[in-house]
C-alpha cells in the first residue's frame, strides 16, 4: 500500500530467498545433512504443494461453494503448510528431537494453523476495519467461502476453541519447555487483529 | 499471457521453491556441507543482492539516463547473478573443483551474463516482433536505458563480440571438457530471439 505492487512483490521475493539463505548459512542444526532436510521442508511448504498451491486453489475458489473439507484442504496448504514448517524447523534446531515428539509438534502446528484461519474468518465478520488493521468484511464482499459462511458464526467459534484445545493437548508431554508454543496458540485464538 | 498475472506469479514462486528443493534433496555434490553452500549461493543470487535487487534498480531506472557503469551494475544483478549462479552450481557438482578453475568459470559466467543482456538490447532494436517472440522496440517505447541507447548499435555489437571472446578465453584451460559452455556462449551471442 505504501509503495507499489511491483516493489511489494520484489520485497516478497527477497524475503523468501533470505529465508533459504538463513537456513543454509548459519550452523542452526547439529549436522549439515539435517540442515539440508530443513531447506527441503521449507521449499516444500512454500511451493506448489504448499503455500503457492493453496493460493492457487484459493484463487480458483472465489464464487464457488466449498465443503468444509475442501476449505480445510485449501487452508492446510495456503497458510497451514508454512506455519507447520516454521514450528517444525524450530524443533529441528534442537538437540535431536525424537520422532514421537515431532509427531506431537506437527499435530500442534496443524491445529494452530487451522485455528489461525478460522479466527481470521471470524474477525473478518466481527471486527471493525480500524481494529483489524485491514479492510473488514472483504470475504463476503468478494464472495469467498469461509468457515463462517459454511458453519455459521457460532459453530466457527466452537471450532476455533476445539482446535485451540487440541493444540494445547498435543503439547502436554513437553511440560514447561513448550511454554512459548502455548503462548503462541493462545495469542492466535485470542487476537483481535 | 495465456493464463493471468496471479497464476503467472504463483508459478514463478513455485518454480523458485522447486529450485531450492532440488538443490537440497538429491545428492548432487560430494558433501552435505557443499550442498548447503550451493543453497546459499542460489539464495544470494535470487534475493535482494541479486536478481530481485537488480529488478528493483531496473524499475527505478525507467526514464533516467544511466552511465554504462550504472547499466552494467543493474544487469550484473538483474540477470547476471542468476546466470553466474547457474554456471557455478554446475561446477560445484563436479568432483572438487579447484579455486583457480572456479575463478575462470566465474569470469566466463560474468561475461556470458553481460553478453546475454547486450544481445537482448540489440535484438530489441533489430529484430521483428515475429522473430523475437516478444514485442520488439519495447525498450525505446518505455524510455529504458539500454546498451544501444548508451553506446549506439555499432559499439553495442562490438561489446557483445568482445564479451563473447572474453568468455571463450576464460575456458581455454579446460580443453574439451568445456565444450558445452563454449556452445552456450556461442548460442547466447548468435541467437535471433
Amino acid at each position: 500500500v505504501q509503495f507499489d505492487e511491483a516493489t511489494a512483490l520484489l520485497v516478497g521475493d527477497s524475503l523468501q530467498s533470505l529465508a533459504f539463505q538463513l537456513v543454509a548459512e548459519r550452523t542452526i542444526a547439529h549436522s549439515a545433512a539435517l540442515q539440508l532436510e530443513m531447506v527441503r521442508m521449507l521449499a516444500l511448504a512454500a511451493g506448489s504443494r504448499g503455500m503457492a498451491g493453496g493460493q492457487a486453489i484459493d484463487l480458483d475458489s472465489v464464487g464457488k461453494s466449498l465443503t468444509q473439507t475442501e476449505l480445510e484442504f485449501m487452508h492446510m496448504h495456503k497458510t497451514g503448510a508454512l506455519i507447520r514448517a516454521a514450528v517444525l524447523l524450530g524443533a529441528h534446531c534442537g538437540d535431536g528431537v525424537e520422532a514421537e515428539y515431532l509427531d506431537a509438534i506437527n499435530h500442534y502446528a496443524k491445529c494452530v494453523g487451522l485455528a489461525f484461519q478460522v479466527v481470521d474468518d471470524i474477525l473478518d465478520v466481527e471486527a471493525s476495519t480500524a481494529t483489524l488493521g485491514k479492510t473488514a468484511g472483504k470475504d463476503a464482499e468478494n464472495n469467498k467461502p469461509t468457515y463462517v459462511s459454511i458453519l455459521g458464526l457460532s459453530d466457527a467459534r466452537n471450532l476455533a476453541q476445539e482446535l485451540h484445545q487440541n493444540a494445547l493437548s498435543a503439547l502436554t508431554g513437553f511440560g514447561d519447555k513448550a511454554r512459548r508454543l502455548v503462548q503462541l496458540a493462545d495469542f492466535i485464538v485470542r487476537r483481535q487483529s
